[in-house]
């Protein structure tokens, strides 16, 4: 049976065709024309934070990688192309042996931006680098918005730990995407086992109010848990009445019963009354862990609580309120003819109804005060200026075709918690503001 | 090498890992308490529509039954539950010949829903049945809510077509269940040619600001691209000016200009001065594209508009400021014993916290008045009334772990044209206010 019948995930063969398909039509139209050789460089940027964020948080550069490497069009592709008269024979030819040979740069992952910091850069031919565009921008206008909702949350739980639980509430492989943005933004672990099976991410989960309704007897689900996982175990104690639930739990589990979980109800109040009556019970390890519809403000408003743990869902996966990101792919050089010697021009699209945007290839540092917070976002398109050569950000990623630069997710995760502490202190409040410190263009 | 290593969409080899640990923390407890194989019925529904929204529209359907039939735990699979100590051994070997062998009903798909409704039953023992919650609800819940965004366009869209153009703005697999939604919802055509590969959605696409900026002249660009797809193609025609690009677009193309496309701009100012200008110069038969932007609120502003057809992208793939529903998947009745005969018992969460729900197995009808139009969404547990049994909602999908139920995409798509057609008139109001009909329990 062929697996494009079956809704599998496999069900696009690579990753050729999470494309737009004028990219395939401006491909063909210039071939044609002969422009389709020019040197090109391609900028992904953003022209705005979402309304009120201090800062944006780069997140799916590896998968951007792996989106690059498999960008193949193999057999069943061509085949669709052809039988869809979306391209015509010369363009489908030049497809069969595609492979993207050009070089990119990029802010590595878990890095900050600002408007206008240039998040990637992806330079050759305009033949290979146009096609690229909208697989590489669903992976980091995606990835980039959870990492930022997720980076909001776990600097407002400071040293609680962090489930990500959203997998319900997003599509099912957005979901192991997502979890792997929200470990880069501080997340500790996530309930999604494809999370865990394909980035190693840490995996939890105990158990939901079906498996108490399940038993006749809240006590009987309790004792069937506590036997099958350990004292150790987290039980969801708001079935029914939550302060039976605890007694029961304790008296099932005795003091080394691990957590109890609150998925309902005032947070903050009922966090409160189950930490004193476990300390009463003398189950003063116990730890309680909140799960009901949080996001970054519900968190830091049980600063105070006796919570030892968050499980996040909805805002976590939707990013908060802003669900995507705004960058852009746009072609900011390109070379006066296909002579791989031409000279680059620099180009930007000018009509005055907006979305303009600066031509020419760019750098970007970030300029630190003598503390070693950052200052500005400092962007230019000339020299680099020497006082800021070491604070530049961008980073080779692939050359020539190759990707050079492979790193384990938790160096992303432990740059990103880096630069945040390296922003002024006002990055981290959750009010409403400007970006946290100003692009400057130079 | 192991696709595994790759970042491909057939990372995850079947959909069994599209799942919250939890549920297999609770199969392994119930396995060993002996009431695993407890009948089990679970219900998905809402408890209320995203905010001032007159009606949900379930999409998705078809690739839950996919997502069912491919639920398989592989080697690969339970080898890594297995080194992750997820579940014990007793239970991997009852993961290794999972098949799910209960029954499936559900509304179908492009149906409207309300809160209450209970758009897919699934029923089986509690251990088949537990496992498919975060993959069911993923898919609906995504589905769902592009498709609830899709409809209010489609609305305000009237006669003209629509072009979902969102894939660059959300995961790229998320992008072609967002394109499959968008399509049952109104939409007319994609963008996205994995969406056409697999559900053969029609694509199209023609060419981008990069296009003109590529040459040296915005008419080399206009002539390249009449060159290789034809006078019928769109041209953009906002790169530099929109008035001499309209006239060079003309000059070269001739009256038998396909289209030229906006995408920045004062859309309904730039679109009356294009129309002016274009039948000035002979070229009635050309349309205008717009596409910046665009969410049901901007089309239905552009009505009056010499606008022929709407590109959207952010706002559709985001579900247009409710990017998921809140769906979830409750048990609601389950035997008093592991015995097949064992009769039914209703069961529901009761804490005082909120997030109460109605035990039992439930039947929908849609109560009609006497010109057919929807009056109520009529929800019970008991024998269904006499006059409300030819207006259930629910159909059998899969019986017995067979899917029973599969449709073309289309058959979908027209089903909730007619739905909706059949929802008082207020039902396509765009202001905020509460769901259309109410929802009645009996």
């Amino acid at each position: 049976m062929n697996p494009a019948d079956l809704g599998l995930p496999v069900d696009v063969p690579s990753t050729a065709l999470f494309t737009d398909q004028y990219e395939l039509t401006m491909l063909q139209a210039a071939l044609a024309a002969g422009t389709a050789e020019r040197r090109s460089v391609f900028e992904v940027f953003t022209r705005r934070l979402p309304e009120g964020r201090r800062y944006g948080v780069v997140a799916g550069t590896g998968r951007v990688l792996d989106a690059v490497e498999n960008f193949r069009f193999d057999a069943d592709v061509l085949g669709f192309l052809r039988e869809r008269a979306i391209v015509d024979e010369p363009t489908l030819e030049w497809l069969a042996s595609y492979r993207f040979r050009g070089d990119v740069w990029g802010y590595p992952e878990g890095e900050m931006y600002f408007p206008g910091s240039p998040v990637l850069r992806v330079e050759g031919s305009f033949a290979e680098c146009v096609l690229l565009e909208t697989v590489v921008l669903s992976i980091l206008n995606h990835d980039s918005a959870i990492a930022a909702a997720a980076s909001r949350m776990s600097s407002a739980a400071g040293d609680r730990p962090l489930i990500e639980m959203g997998a319900r509430r997003t599509h099912e492989l957005a979901a192991v995407a997502a979890a792997r943005a929200a470990y880069v933004g501080g997340f500790t672990t996530t309930s999604d086992l494809a999370a865990g099976f394909r980035y190693g991410i840490p995996t939890v989960g105990t158990s939901a109010h079906a498996f108490t309704l399940l038993h006749d007897h809240e006590r009987d689900a309790f004792q069937a848990q506590v036997n099958s996982l350990g004292r150790g175990t987290t039980l969801l104690v708001d079935t029914y009445d939550v302060a039976e639930a605890v007694r029961t739990a304790v008296d099932i589990a005795g003091p080394e019963l691990g957590a109890v979980r609150i998925d309902s109800g005032d947070l903050l109040l009922v966090a409160h009354r189950v930490r004193q009556q476990l300390d009463e019970l003398g189950a003063t390890g116990t730890r309680i862990v909140v799960t009901s519809d949080l996001d970054e403000y519900a968190i830091a408003s049980l600063a105070a609580a006796p919570v030892d743990a968050y499980g996040v869902g909805t805002q976590l996966v939707t990013g908060s309120g802003h669900p995507t990101c705004s960058m852009v792919y746009k072609l900011v050089a390109r070379a006066e003819s296909a002579d791989p010697k031409a000279p680059l021009v620099p180009v930007a699209k000018k009509s005055t109804g907006g979305k303009t945007s600066i031509g020419g290839r760019k750098w970007a540092a970030r300029r630190r005060d003598e503390r070693g917070f950052a200052e500005a976002e400092v962007i230019g398109t000339g020299p680099v200026p020497g006082d800021l050569a070491d604070q530049q950000l961008l980073v080779e990623l692939v050359k020539g075709g190759q990707v050079v630069s492979r790193e384990p997710l938790d160096m992303a995760r432990d740059r990103h918690a880096a630069a945040r502490a390296r922003l002024p202190l006002s990055a981290t409040q959750l009010s409403r503001g400007e970006a946290v410190i100003p692009t400057e263009y130079v």
